[in-house]
């Protein structure tokens, strides 16, 4: 089952790669990455030492996962997106600025939930946490945490609708429900919305 | 005449590229991209399956040509701009949120018409088409259509102004007419601006 | 001393790299371009001939520094941000819009000043400068000068405040003052804030 493929170009220097996770051409994953099973990592991608990848997760293009970033199980990430994990940097290197560098204070943590889909060019940054289904548009700069299912899109990013765990945006419904054109229903509620249970799970998997 | 130029650390794929087209370092083009003649792609680029591009087209570094994107002649394709050929993606490995991907409905499509610009990092959302002759400025996110000749700037994108076939800005004359720097005038419609013809070749070749 | 690290990946045209700079994977560095000492350009990299780096200058991976961009010491460039050098680009290849191509007067230069800091895919629209010790927020999109030490956010990017040296925001203070939590202390002006000088070095390089 440990299929993994590593195209001949990209550098690996983890051996925490899960089975049936594919790494393409010219990225580099460094010593201490974590990546889960079932991955996709795209072309000219960098995942730096103490990122956290879960399984069935799909990694676009010429993306960069910092340490400090986790993105767990089943999300997307757009080609290009952008984590940050610092919030005010400097260039360590240089001699009037960097004793920020000496301790590790300025390290802030990216949580990415299961199942969110992160758009082309979205900007995320440190600190942040984006809730499970959560989607992000292409381009939006995302500066406070996105509740589960959220849509949020612009610079700054603001909360625009729902989605449902396929993607696809909810229309509300009368009283506190809304519905997806798959037919998944959901509760609306002050804090966000939540997948009613008890739904046949061939709308779910299938 | 059929002198393509391919950088020794590019892979390149297909077989489908005109003569006089260069590939740059680290580029990858895949099998079934569509490549014309005379046209320039930049380091770190990805060129899939799928994806169209005319001829004299510049396609400037760490662009990512999606299937469903298509490229005419002569367009500029400014540094890491962003294409996306999916409104609300998911990662199509995980269980739950897959259902989308058995079949291709996902798939939308981007035609940037001839000559048109797309500046550095622009996100164009998929389903868009830009009009020939376009500008689009560096950092904008477009969400609607843009008219041929169009300046559109900022997140979304507005309108704010009209561009010669050479890409300066044209400026307003009495009546209905625009004039660039470089002397070619336009027909200014509630549709758009239109190059006036029979001027003089030597404005628009020369 | 001349201790300069170039991956094995990468490919260095250039000569002029200082000692105790390095360049890491599927970067490339082209012939003619400057880069100080001390430095480190990471992967995926694009420095083109005619780029004026200084000294201890950190860019992050995936950037493209232009001929026309100067980045002076002790520079921060984030992930992925975006250099422009053309304010009206096209395609120079293409035959109706090649006109401006034949002479260089479409190059407008960058140059980022010393200490500054440019967020994860900020795009700098070409012409700008941006002062010491400035900091330009993720995904900020600039379109004008940026004074020294000011904090620029959104798109377009305004001035949202003050930043330290150390890159850290600086309070206000009562009178025409305003203090880091590492205890500089500048002078407000109209013009911009300015470090007060005669503070303990111990501050400035501790």
């Amino acid at each position: 089952l440990k299929d993994i493929f590593i195209h001949p170009t990209a550098l690996v220097e983890t051996d925490q790669i899960g089975a049936g996770t594919s790494i393409w051409a010219y990225a580099h994953i460094m010593r201490g990455a974590a990546i889960g099973e079932n991955c996709n990592v795209g072309d000219h991608c960098f995942i730096e030492r103490g990122a956290v990848i879960g399984n069935n997760v799909t990694v676009k293009n010429g993306n960069m996962i910092w340490e400090g970033v986790t993105l767990e199980d089943g999300v997307f990430v757009g080609p290009h997106a952008f984590f940050t994990n610092d919030l005010y940097p400097r260039s360590a290197r240089h001699p009037t600025v960097n004793h920020r560098a000496a301790n590790h204070d300025w390290l802030v943590t990216t949580r990415v939930c299961e199942g969110a889909s992160l758009g082309a060019g979205a900007v995320i940054r440190g600190g942040i946490t984006i809730g499970a289904f959560a989607m992000v548009g292409a381009g939006a700069v995302v500066t406070r945490d996105v509740p589960s299912h959220g849509l949020v899109l612009g610079n700054p990013a603001r909360l625009r609708g729902w989605v449902c765990r396929c993607g696809l945006p909810l229309s509300l419904l009368p009283g506190d429900a809304a519905r997806c054109k798959c037919q998944l229903v959901y509760k609306v509620t002050d804090d966000g919305v939540w997948l009613i249970p008890d739904q046949a799970e061939s709308f779910i998997s299938g």
